[in-house]
């Protein structure tokens, strides 16, 4: 489906345009950007060796070398008694600029440190941030179909989902279930941010029972063929009051505001800027507490990110979302979330799932 | 519960040993063993810093702060434009020794190390290892609570779950699913591998369709009030063969011969060789390519390791997995785990399931 070896010569044009030596990624999406294969987040090393120039080597724990498919790489694997790290450092010439996958376990940057220790060191996402910004087709297609799976879950909520007198949690694992029986191979959260803990962006799923009356943040996703979906819907318990149809109502025009203003060239911060001047002006300002989106692909937060100060511009095939909420402590929370490509013009909204607020029981 | 305070003395006493000026604790364990604040694995950092003397600041981004319960620490946050990694390092004097919690993201490392370009770092296992190896009498309660509940979802598998015509993948979710059902807030791993993908220590779960005549590896666990659990049986679908039985007794053997070889000053490289010894004798040697078993606590995975080169002496608190296995490629694989924890005399074994080969349909 990709063509995996295309992308490590772009990769090392890039390390060659900047003089970096060698490249090591472990746990994080570059390594499945670059081979297809995902390391296990454990204390048993996974990592690829990226020389500037010839094949990169895959260095892998014996007992998961089973599960690696041939690819553009040469693969070595670990026995457990061996240091994975001197076996690594010893597929490349001693490096002078080194560059580090953004989510390998510091240990391991620690021992490779100690392994080349007159080497400089820099963060790998700048030579593969340029590269992963900009999906391929084919990319933009799992995307859309992991939004459209998670849109027909959001599509069953009214009709299938119990809130009140349900705890959040139970709810959460429900919805987590659908996402699966929807095509995600995971579901990676299942937000269910209910009164009061709606206005805590980040509250996960607690077991506070609900209650008619509350409105109810929905915000989840997984992944799908490897690629991340990730939307929010808030949902009202009965009939939702004046003031939180009326909030309501400003966080959908903010929503709408970010999207309307996705186009090429137009620098991220003004993606946000679009979002919040609609809740700034209705008085919420002080309420939306967070950046307005994220980028989206092999990760659920990669580059770029919608934020004040980022003046990178947009370009065709950037996948990111739009997000904009008004938290209220003690009260309720808001937010709509949709993930949008951005095309040869305009924006183009992968998630299609209405954006009312629904009244559920 | 936990007397967090207490834990953060006992650290800087060895920081103040060692000369560690300051050390930083991110995602991983340590950072809720010290504070029983977890930290979400983002790009946004959340960072304990821990100075030699003095109360610790605890910097989390400005969204998820309100998480955190108060604690044994000052507490910090970060806005969406502001850099989290020069607020954590002007909370300390400007260290020339550092330790980095292990699973801290190679990012964040370098940019720590870009803020204090004269210090020197070492790994905060060395420091945090000595600390957490043994537990509080607490924490044995609370990983043999974990150990029970995977137990009646063993127990429960023979008389619930249908293998034979369903694919390892359905059945994975279906136990996952009874492991939270029992108690546990997540499920964070059901390996499910059966005939041939069984004999792959670290295969997952494939859209395999199970049938009668297959073994199947069952090796599943997740946390539970924050600690691990982590058990497997292997079951047979229908009347095992002959070879499958006697396979799977010689595993038997070698799982209590590693039990039983558990006592305070036991080195663990003994463990290893206790069960290894068995299979060796039996003429699977080259069939166990793993070692006999991991450290377990607030990580699945965390010191000691039972393997061979492990000098370590087993002490009274230390809580680590038995888990010998023979692997036949193309036929199928046996794996049988348990937790134990190291007493005052020997080992007690804090899974209870019944250790035969199970037949199930």
């Amino acid at each position: 489906m990709f063509d995996y070896g295309a992308r490590v010569q772009r990769l090392q044009q890039t390390m060659a345009d900047r003089g970096v030596d060698a490249a090591v990624f472990s746990v994080g999406a570059d390594l499945p950007y670059l081979t297809g294969y995902t390391a296990t987040p454990t204390e048993r090393l996974t990592v690829l060796v990226v020389p500037q120039d010839g094949t990169p080597t895959l260095v892998v724990p014996q007992l998961e070398a089973p599960r690696v498919e041939p690819g553009a790489f040469t693969l070595t694997s670990w026995g457990e008694t061996e240091d994975p790290v001197s076996l690594a450092a010893s597929s490349v010439d001693t490096p002078r600029l080194v560059a580090a996958g953004d989510q390998m376990w510091s240990v391991f940057l620690l021992a490779f440190q100690k392994e080349w220790p007159n080497a400089d060191w820099v963060s790998a996402t700048e030579l593969t941030k340029g590269l992963r910004i900009r999906k391929e087709p084919a990319e933009i297609d799992a995307l859309r179909r992991a939004a459209h799976a998670v849109d027909r879950v959001m599509a069953r909520i009214p009709s299938e989902v119990a809130f009140a007198g349900r705890t959040e949690r139970e709810v959460s694992r429900q919805i987590a279930e659908m996402v699966l029986e929807e095509g995600h191979e995971t579901a990676g959260f299942a937000i269910v941010g209910s009164g009061p803990n709606g206005a805590s962006p980040h509250h996960e799923a607690s077991d506070r029972v609900m209650e008619d009356g509350d409105l109810v943040v929905c915000d989840f996703g997984g992944s799908m063929d490897g690629y991340q979906s990730d939307s929010t819907r808030t949902f009202s318990i009965g009939e939702p009051s004046e003031k939180q149809f009326e909030v309501h109502s400003v966080v959908a025009a903010a929503n709408e505001a970010g999207r309307s203003a996705v186009g090429p060239g137009v620098p991220c911060q003004e993606v946000d800027r679009a979002a919040r001047a609609v809740i700034e002006e209705a008085g919420y300002g002080e309420s939306f507490i967070h950046r307005t989106g994220h980028g989206i692909g092999l990760e659920v937060h990669e580059h770029p990110y919608m934020v004040e100060g980022n003046e990178l511009q947009l370009e065709e095939g950037m996948t990111f979302s739009v997000e904009p909420g008004i938290y209220l402590p003690g009260e309720f929370g808001i937010r709509i979330e949709d993930i949008v490509a951005c095309g040869s013009e305009d924006g183009d909204t992968l998630n299609q799932s209405l954006r009312g607020l629904f009244q559920v029981s």
